[in-house]
């Protein structure tokens, strides 16, 4: 089951850069485990920003919160979280139901 | 290179219904081309919207306009384009560089 | 597996009185079957609006947007969707997990 | 009588952790006791946010504004508050009003 | 019970100037006897503009909802509603309560 | 002359705790002076939120800015000032007009 | 006493030609009359809108709102206003008092 | 040329009090100095707020500029510019060109 | 003197295609020809938008408002207009003035 | 391929002056660099603001993105990024393609 995320990064200037640093490097290791599990297939940088645009595979919506509740950014991010469907005219339809309503 | 788009489709209600189901029919054709093509790799569906959120894989911003505004439904939607690059914590990356900044 | 939708209602004033009649009385019917299939546990009117608070419980997303896209007045309603998961305070958890964060 | 209520946490990281984890903990203890005293009957995390959607209860609107201004991390929210009525289509009105408008 | 609400009107330009006299009137007509019932306390013009502020004062939720949804501008406002409460600075209070919180 | 007024407070969390004692004890004693000398006919808590809703009433827009600037939180405070006039429809003019338009 | 005015013109695009041309011209007239007057000291264009921001002097909120409801355009007229009080720094107020706070 | 500025102040609580009066003293030379130059023809005070709306009129956008950004108060301020020209319905117009298109 | 124009087309789909065509025919000549006066140095098209960007070099906030409000597309789009001066990092800056502040 | 990128500056205003003085001054070194090596065709202030308008010329996303955040004021700005295309009514396009679509 796929979901969509927005996550804008929001570090506060004055935390300290070693803390900062602890942070990122553990939110990298879990970014990464998470993408070998097959639990993040996509991750983007948006151009210009601190932010990414994510898609999750994930059983329900339960794990989707322990997973991204889980970022040691967590705290700093904001996160818009979109449930996506299948669309009706993904090509991966076109046998079993070669018809149906686009866009 | 890849985009992200958001597109929301909002078709008046007065257009005739034989003009709609044509321009929805040319609409499906035309993305089924473009995903054969592999210039439309991700097209989902947004949950409880007439809407899409896709990733679209081009050489330029001319192409992709180009593709955008020969949508049949163009006249009929508001598209958002974010552009997108690798994340530095893709693990794509990992045999090629190791480190790098997270999230 | 919970969702929360909110749906406002926007039926262009210019619907013939008898077409308008027959999407209401439908949806109505649906929106009840529904119910009684258990997958919208709760239906809200919002005071002083043509709107709903609803809470829909389905196996998945697929489903969640089957169900949205199938209401009768689906063309005529933006929609909302917020994907919910069970909150640490909840006392239902309170035998298997008495501690756990709040809010 | 029943009010909607979205509350988005927002803690400053500022505030020392001893203090901030004594919040949390009486938010949790108050939380509960409400639940139990069937004043807040539904309390579910938004997905990927530190918010909650809820369910109130109450008597007035004074009720309800002394029990949300009474929560320990009152300061630290954001709350909307969304009046809710019964919906027409709620199956509970069937045996007493079996017509009436939908949605 | 206090509640303030905003009613902004939006009637079509086309709708016929009968129709629109016609609704104008049953409007006028069912504010005064609400005023008249002591439910619409208070009933102000927003300077420039084709809105209102008003002040109702009712039992629930749903008899807030049954009056503003039996407005026959109903379908024509967009309304807000906003529950309010006793202000502890508010003088009435002075003599059972002569301490609390400002603002 | 009357002007409606929401008033949002945003006491910052780090501003000593004698400090904001002081501040919301005169701004009470300055709020119910007001209240006295009849400048301020309405104060309302909007409930779930440190905010309030008034209408003021004032000779002209100076002394509204005077009485709105002088208020010992208004520092801490984002206000939004709307200005009002008398509804076609109040029943107060009634009797010396007893036609115009409604709402 | 003086009030700031911004007015975003939006007359629907089938309007007939004559009545739209009849409303424009009636509005001219109506506004240079206040503007001879004094009621309406400044008019201005906003560069590549077809809108106004104005500035109106008047006796009360009642005059304005009389004044703005009467223009021909009302009904197709988005207007905010916003209360306007004398500076401190404005130096119309040297003379009586050559000190007061900035900005 | 004349534009319109709205500047909003928000000056951070924790900045010392003696560097805050003087930024504000040092404000209010500079506001004065150009008014009686003719640059600032207009200075009003928004009511209820720690803003103003003012009337620029300069030789070009660069000296807009130059005056703006030298303002002390100027790293505390959200400045929102908008370009003005003459309307068609100012009556200076009237003995040059009678007619022309209003509001 | 620059200024910076972004503009979305909106035009209705009821307008005659015959009266469009002429509408856009004439936008392109007046369009091209106030490029080759070099009164409109830049115009590039929004990747998957009816949308431009453009820089417009006029004498006046006058002449910029006759230039745009003469568009034949002008009654169907939102213009927005954002004067624009020079950068004290551009290098065309070097020669005169080698220091100054940066972004 | 162009860009057109917004960036506001938010440098905090507790941020040591040395620090700040050294992040502008490798801005503008760095600014001024791709200014030459033709990255960075167009930089405009924008009037009243902390603030740059800019048209950057790169040859994919990823350059742009590696270019953007290397800015040394990169924390302390909000960038937002829309890819630009050729525009149909570009006189520049003329001798190869003499007709097309305005605006």
């Amino acid at each position: 089951m796929l979901f969509h995320a927005r996550m804008d990064v929001r570090i506060p200037h004055d935390l300290p850069a070693e803390e900062r640093a602890d942070i990122v490097a553990r939110e990298k290791a879990y970014a990464q485990q998470l993408q070998r599990e097959g639990k993040w297939p996509h991750l983007w940088r948006v151009v210009g920003e601190y932010a990414n645009v994510s898609i999750l595979d994930v059983e329900s919506n339960e794990e989707l919160h322990d997973l991204l509740s889980g970022l040691p950014l967590f705290p700093y991010m904001d996160i818009t979280v979109t449930p996506l469907a299948t669309h009706p005219s993904d090509i991966a339809l076109e046998q079993a139901d070669p018809g149906g309503a686009a866009s």
